[in-house]
């Protein structure tokens, strides 16, 4: 399998609720005006506490310091795992599931700790810029890994293999879960349709605390997911081996999850249908 | 011939250019979603200095205050001019030239300062809430007059008809004018196709300066506006008889115009083929 460290240099911020208004000049230019910006990644996810918001540095410099505005200090870096050449498709159990051992569970003997951001194509493991050695260090033996620049793909080995390697065995605190009663659907929308609902997800993101029943692009099979929240004070970014902890028994069950971090928690998805 | 005065109380505001970042989410809320606002009455106009935004009390709620934002102290009132029960048509010259010699004027001899807003369909002459009896005595022998009152349209009549009224021949003052090369397309937009040119819109008003070549809902003549500024120095609401300045020589000689005046200047839209 193939690794590639994509050629995004991302923050990891929040906007506190009230703070909205304030960003939703930036924010409706980054999500609906995709010309007006050289930002080239971009994720937005709403929690009740607040509004997590991923983007690369151009993105960044759109976002005006306030009081709303709190910045995760480090730069990560996006990974993608590619399974034969492709991106890794949905015939198995989709998700973190696939990559819990062969990469979150390694990383997380070695305290580099990731922040997930599962999509309806595939799954980016964010990792800390400072932590990148390691990381290489870790999955090459596992995985080709390549470094996405300007569109090519660079095979990178590690420099050092001997840099201090450990094989702890991980003793991760135990957070609590709230699971809260609400279904979810997983989505994917091409960017041409975007146009057509914009004022609906303008209305849904900025102004209204719903999803409107008839805006559903569901996924074809209509799945339902059930949410596990873990943490239940703000997690931080320095503890690793949360997702490790709550993917490898979905791995070993072989069951399908997304998995979410935002900026205060984590958030794992589970089909409705393995939800037993 | 019939007068409305419409149920509407507005506010005449200003927003800075500088400012509009500061007044994206109001401004979307109330151009695009307009069943989370109980807004009825919303114009924003942009001139090279500023955005001009016209709005009932429910919609000024909307707008938080800031050094951004100027407001005109008075409750304005629109008026609209309905010829045979109704609103009045476009066989004929169209927009101010209508109402020049019936409205306008007469309201210029009572010194009553009017703020035009030409759209497609009609025009509505605001008038300071202040001014009303004086309205009332002086279009009542040209016009029945309504007041819209919860959809109901009730006559009124002049509470007191020898309430000094003066029959002064007006002096206003001459200003200059600014004559810009660019040509205007007046233009009428179905509610419902709003959204489907939602982000394009959205991109003119708040992160461009200029229309896109293929964004042209024009009007089925096709029809080219050119524009004369009124104003060197931005005019103030307390002078009257700008609008009958110019709106009389054109009524005189039957060229449509429309008129639209804004929190510095005043502006005609006189159709191209009687531009000389």
């Amino acid at each position: 399998m193939d690794l590639h460290i994509l050629d995004h240099r991302l923050r990891v911020t929040s906007i506190s609720k009230n703070g909205l208004v304030n960003y939703t000049y930036p924010l409706i230019k980054l999500i609906f005006l995709r010309n007006r910006t050289r930002c080239k990644f971009f994720s937005l996810t709403e929690t009740p506490e607040n509004y997590t918001v991923v983007l690369d540095e151009e993105g960044f410099k759109e976002l005006q310091p306030s009081e709303h505005l709190q910045v995760e200090s480090s730069i990560w870096l996006p990974l993608n795992v590619v399974s034969n050449g492709n991106v890794s498709s949905s015939l198995q159990a989709v998700g973190v599931t696939k990559i819990a051992k062969s990469v979150i569970g390694p990383l997380a003997q070695q305290h580099v700790s990731v922040f997930m951001l599962s999509t309806y194509q595939t799954d980016f493991i964010l990792v800390r810029e400072k932590d990148l050695s390691v990381v290489i260090s870790t999955l090459e033996e596992e995985f080709n890994i390549y470094k996405e620049v300007e569109g090519e793909s660079v095979p990178v080995r590690s420099q050092d293999v001997s840099n201090g390697l450990q094989k702890n065995a991980i003793q991760p605190t135990v957070h609590p879960v709230l699971i809260p009663q609400n279904q979810f659907c997983v989505m994917s929308l091409d960017p041409d349709t975007l146009p057509s609902i914009a004022t609906t997800l303008i209305d849904v993101l900025f102004y209204s605390n719903r999803f409107p029943a008839d805006l559903l692009f569901t996924s074809s099979s209509g799945e339902l997911w059930r949410m596990v929240r873990i943490g239940g004070q703000p997690l931080g970014f320095d503890e690793c081996g949360i997702v490790a902890q709550i993917s490898q028994p979905l791995a070993d069950g072989d069951i399908s999850a997304y998995y979410i971090s935002t900026f205060s928690f984590d958030h794992a998805l589970v089909s409705q249908t393995s939800w037993h």
